[in-house]
């Protein structure tokens, strides 16, 4: 069984949809490369008693919860207070992130005032996470990993420590592409999709080719934690489709 | 008190990474646009205690819940029959959604088999929701309105219910731009964000110019339900930078 994940995005901006969450997509695909599955993910506002809440519950469900946003200087950066709150410690100033502050801003024109010290604030008993980029640590309490918002301090954040994670066995995914409507092949693909431990998801897709003209077809994806079965799995299902007088493709990866 | 709504985003392809959700960021802009307050969003996986658990608490939480994905005509397309165990109703072939397949069939060389016909099936008691696309219907059981999870589906599908929400006062929201590092000027943004019914939320960003050289800076978005009002805050907020020595400008709506 591999080990299990949740992603929580925190923050009004993606709520009201004027900034489009791009971390979840990114950690899914992390993740999914390490064999790490991920069972959920959850975009919530900065309230914290509703960060509390949603951390509380998605921790005590999954072996990795990852969040983020909210680690920032101003006052709408709420999260670390919420974390600390969700699992019932207080928040104090680390000396280590402090010392890292004051190394970074030492050279800038910058200084580190009191909304910036406020980034070296930590809950007690929590392991820093570096940040190579604007120094400002995440912070590792018990398995939520609390990361930055904005996307490249998120990725550095998370690049940084993904060695340290449990990993479990990558899934083999093996695409499938057919030149004809799902509801075509739907028999062959629940036929192999009911083989015991292979997945087959059916992704139909639409679009224009040069000359405007419609094209459709079925992105059919096949997987399963062993990958000469799955492997096997596909190739019986492209065979399938063939003989059924369709179109079909093993696609490069 | 605007009215609020929540999105469940089904689909294993979404948290294997391999999809790129969409839709949660088009329907959070129509949503705010419409007055109605998004207060969550979650994607989930394609197993069918789960949807009907998610759709079970979130429907309770909220005026309106928006799902996508699952509805087709394939074996992992199982939103509808987990939507009806959600609301401890049962499936049955829809006389009206049925109708409009055998119409859309009738002139293409896509035969409506036994799969096709599968998408005519909808919870008792639900009212259907056009597809002007690919005719296979949508439907709005109690709260929730249950979509495609192809883009240009569901955009169809909402664009066609929306003049039957009922909306609120949607937010205005101004966003400043400013030329320095978010910690330089969060005390004016905590004053500005304390004032009642105004809220300011602090974005920072980073980019490289034309030159490679690295530039920051922070929008502030100035929000609220009293236009007058926030246009007036946001104006106090601009001057107040301005004063601190800083650059800042209203961006252009």
């Amino acid at each position: 069984m591999n080990p299990s994940a949740a992603i929580l995005i925190i923050g009004d901006e993606i709520l009201s949809g004027r900034t489009k969450d791009k971390n979840s997509g990114w950690l899914a695909e992390q993740l999914n490369a390490l064999g790490i599955q991920l069972v959920e993910a959850r975009v919530i506002p900065d309230i914290e008693a509703v960060i509390a809440r949603h951390v509380r519950m998605l921790s005590a469900q999954v072996d990795y919860l990852f969040t983020s946003g909210g680690i920032g200087p101003t006052h709408d950066d709420i999260t670390t207070q919420s974390i600390a709150r969700a699992f019932g410690v207080a928040v104090e100033q680390n000396t280590e992130a402090m010392q890292r502050l004051i190394a970074h801003y030492r050279d800038t024109d910058t200084t580190l005032n009191a909304a910036r010290q406020k980034m070296a604030n930590i809950p007690v008993g929590a392991t820093l996470i570096d940040n190579p980029i604007s120094a400002a640590p995440g912070f590792i309490m018990q398995n939520t990993y609390v990361m930055a918002g904005v996307p490249s301090i998120l990725q550095a954040m998370f690049s940084g420590f993904a060695h340290s994670l449990v990993g479990g066995v990558p899934a083999t995914r093996i695409t499938v592409q057919c030149a004809t409507g799902e509801g075509n092949i739907a028999v062959i693909m629940e036929q192999i999709g009911s083989e015991a431990g292979i997945s087959v998801g059916s992704y139909p897709w639409f679009k224009q080719d040069q000359f405007g003209t419609d094209q459709f077809g079925t992105a059919i994806v096949v997987s399963g934690l062993d990958g000469v079965q799955t492997t096997a799995a596909a190739r019986r299902l492209l065979v399938a489709i063939q003989h059924a007088g369709f179109e079909a493709e093993i696609e490069a990866s």
